[in-house]
């Protein structure tokens, strides 16, 4: 028999509007199996006979033998002709399963691969779900074309039909990577041929391809000092040893790699815009650079994340296009260019690399959205992307001189500006003595989004500073945040 | 000065529509930078000066003048003041970067990681985009209501606005993974919260997660003997080592375990449709895989891959509900409940698992596609799941029975089917004698497509047989392939 509680809890069950799409007498075996999981009903306890408890719910009294049929299949109960139905003494073993687990179970290390708490213990890559100054990385997405793109999308459904609904090649759809290729050439210099591009989900799961299936745990890769923090977590988590290489205005000191680079198997660079510097890499180190790898057998792996916003005339042609001996692997991105959400990235690889990047990518997660590429390849194809990139660009040139502005009107005691030819952030150097610790912690207090530079150096003596986002923010939205970050510097250099 | 085909290239590539988004200086800078890469005008040349340049292009000399600029500021060209210009010295380095690769450099085996070049020899998992009979694990998708679909995303976009193009949270959307925990717990008797669900791409990125973050290469995780191939070549490529344990009627013969399993970090399997047997574990066989899981200190990995497509009453609870000391690793797909070009899957963890699984699947690929996860939310929030996954369980359960029948009709002589209570496919045994691989080669040759029995066992003396896909044909579909197979069957069995 049920206490009164447990009749009401499956009358409650049954009558919640959330489980309307299941049939009656699931509702009730459900609520019932709910009851012995939660450990509610002991064993042994006798079950309500058919008719009683029919009555009690209101429905027929079918329905409830058909519930106690399937509770019975499942094991959870036992019948006996002539005593009825019990709870099984098997629900011994599981009664409690549904219980509050105990505190200090979820709060006890779990037991993970040595590997597994590598991956852990780099923290991840934290995405910015709702941006706010200054944030870096982050593209604004207020004004994109929305209505252009569900337009596109309506059309590729009307052309494509279900077959949008399939599962799609590994590699990519061949008419994405077939604009991808021609925007590459286009804008870019590259060398790049549909067959050699494989469409991803961002430049994050490039990096974690690339650690992996070039490098062993162990293995030394350079880097540039400071770096992007997405990808020395993703090489952390690899288990590679980084080698830290200097930069200067003129990008990576490329000059170094005939001394640190001996037995390094890859080279990570951002040579378009560095993250964090923004610094463009010279083309007589780029040349250097192609020639070391070529000679040392290492790979390149150029991450040319944001080259669409280049402020000051066009960004040099990639280094895959003046890579003559298919040793550099090529990563793009749609994630600042278009918009986050929208998870296609890319990457333009050596030949000899498309074969095993696919298959170990169609193990890592399969394949790309067949619809939303369909529709990117459409959006590209019809000048839209273009269009797009030309008029952000426009706007976040005048974003950037209006934060350039901003800091020299209310942080010039503090920052020195270093401003980028390009990208969507601006570093601020820390004149001597700032406690940079302290400013991020006082601006996380008083409501500021911060990226300290120190954080993305490797070496002992970094310069301590700001990366300040500009992209996503209006002039008026950065305004109304530099005035309490301006209060926060003041505090900490005891200027109030 | 230009040779005669030169000029015409740089006219065709600046008349190229494709690149009408260029401004035309950018398009001329483009030509010529094109013609140094392909090594096309060699170091020291010269270069027409801008008055005739700007003639025969029908532009201003302006113009040709700021394609020039660009050049020299990328260091493409030398300018001397009175002696024009010319190729730069540096082209020397790179000219020739754009030529056709030599044939061999392609057909090298490239420096792989040992880690790669496992992941490359597990040969990957290929996802079929055309399904044709009788590829199995495809689900219909000719049916989906697009429409529906189509308006609950203009619903969601109207809501979120630009929200939806931003970048979510790695964990997943949030009324995404209460739909996910509220559907977990109703149908298949689970214990799951909002906050223990992982949103992933698919069940095979929740398959890599847990053969690296649980495991270590060289460990040993236990398996179904068959197997899952998508899981094997997973586990394969994290280096682990597979135990295999015999499936009978009742799924995995989990008493097996405390033999074979004493130093096994994790054990997978397909508890409510053993994948391709089709057999579900019984009730006493999950209790005692539980208490093995919990006495050796060992996660249990449950792949539920198709259990909303049981035909026979509702499939038991699922291993994860019914586990008290959270040793088990829920694994879902939307793949073949909705359709596999949407790429969402989920898992539901052990709460102390959620950290370290969200923080690698941050660094794997940052996080599942913003709009496609409310989309999905609001469809399963609406009822529109529940109702298309009962219309799709009449359509199957149709078409097991008409491809039993055609199997019954045709190849009798040959095979014993093996009738499963779920799921998307018919496992068929050849009756002895018959040469498996000559009936894959035939079936390939006439265009019927097959996955054998063997390749999915681990044993030396596996049943041989087919596995056959029924779920995405119609039975005419059905049958129009059933006719050449029955042929390739003839004719390897020697009755033609």
């Amino acid at each position: 028999m049920f206490r009164h509680a447990q009749l009401e809890s499956v009358k409650a069950f049954v009558g919640d509007p959330a489980h309307a799409g299941v049939p009656l007498h699931g509702r009730i075996q459900r609520a019932i199996r709910q009851l012995i999981l939660d450990g509610a009903l002991e064993v042994g306890r006798p079950l309500p006979a058919s008719r009683p408890l029919a009555q009690s719910l209101g429905v027929s009294r079918d329905t409830v033998e058909a519930a106690y049929r399937q509770l019975h299949a499942e094991g959870f109960i036992e019948r006996q002709v002539g005593s009825g139905s019990c709870v099984s003494r098997r629900a011994r073993l599981f009664a409690g399963a549904n219980a509050p687990r105990r505190p200090q179970a979820a709060a006890q290390a779990p037991r993970l691969s040595a590997r597994g708490q590598a991956l852990h213990g780099t923290g991840g890559v934290n995405t910015v779900s709702a941006p706010r100054p200054f944030a870096p990385g982050v593209p604004e997405t207020r004004n994109f074309p929305l209505h252009v793109w569900e337009r596109l999308q309506r059309e590729v459904i009307r052309e494509h039909g279900s077959a949008v609904l399939a599962h799609s090649p590994a590699q990519g759809m061949a008419s994405l990577r077939r604009t991808i290729a021609d925007y590459i050439n286009l804008e870019r210099g590259g060398h790049a041929t549909p067959d050699r591009v494989l469409v991803l989900t961002s430049s994050q799961q490039a990096l974690t391809l690339c650690a992996n299936l070039l490098l062993d745990a162990g293995d030394r890769i350079l880097v540039e000092d400071p770096m992007y923090h997405g990808a020395s977590r993703a090489f952390d988590a690899a288990g590679l040893r980084r080698v830290p290489i200097a930069v200067d205005a003129e990008g990576m000191q490329v000059a170094r790699l005939q001394r640190q680079g001996h037995d390094a198997r890859a080279v990570f660079l951002t040579p378009s815009h560095q993250f964090p510097t923004g610094a463009m890499l010279s083309l007589d180190r780029r040349l250097a650079l192609v020639h070391w790898a070529n000679q040392n057998d290492a790979w390149i792996i150029e991450d040319d994340y944001d080259s669409e916003f280049h402020y000051a005339g066009k960004p040099t042609a990639c280094v895959q296009g003046l890579d003559p001996h298919e040793r550099t692997v090529y990563i793009g991105t749609f994630t600042k260019s278009l918009f986050p959400g929208l998870r296609i990235g890319y990457m333009v690889l050596p030949s000899a690399l498309v074969a095993p990047m696919t298959v170990a990518r169609s193990l890592m997660d399969g394949h790309s959205p067949t619809l939303s590429q369909l529709t990117l390849a459409r959006f590209m194809e019809a000048g839209h992307f273009g269009a797009y990139v030309r008029a952000m660009r426009g706007i976040y040139v005048a974003r950037r001189d209006a934060l350039l502005q901003l800091v020299r009107a209310h942080l010039s005691d503090f920052v020195v500006p270093q401003v980028p030819a390009g990208g969507m952030q601006l570093p601020c150097f820390f004149k001597p003595g700032i406690d940079e610790q302290a400013v991020l912690e006082g601006a996380r207090q008083a409501g500021v989004a911060l990226q300290g530079l120190t954080a993305l150096h490797a070496s002992r003596t970094p310069q301590p500073g700001l990366l300040l986002g500009f992209a996503a923010y209006t002039p008026v939205e950065m305004e109304m945040a530099i005035k309490p970050l301006a209060t926060v510097l003041r505090r900490v250099t005891g200027q109030v």
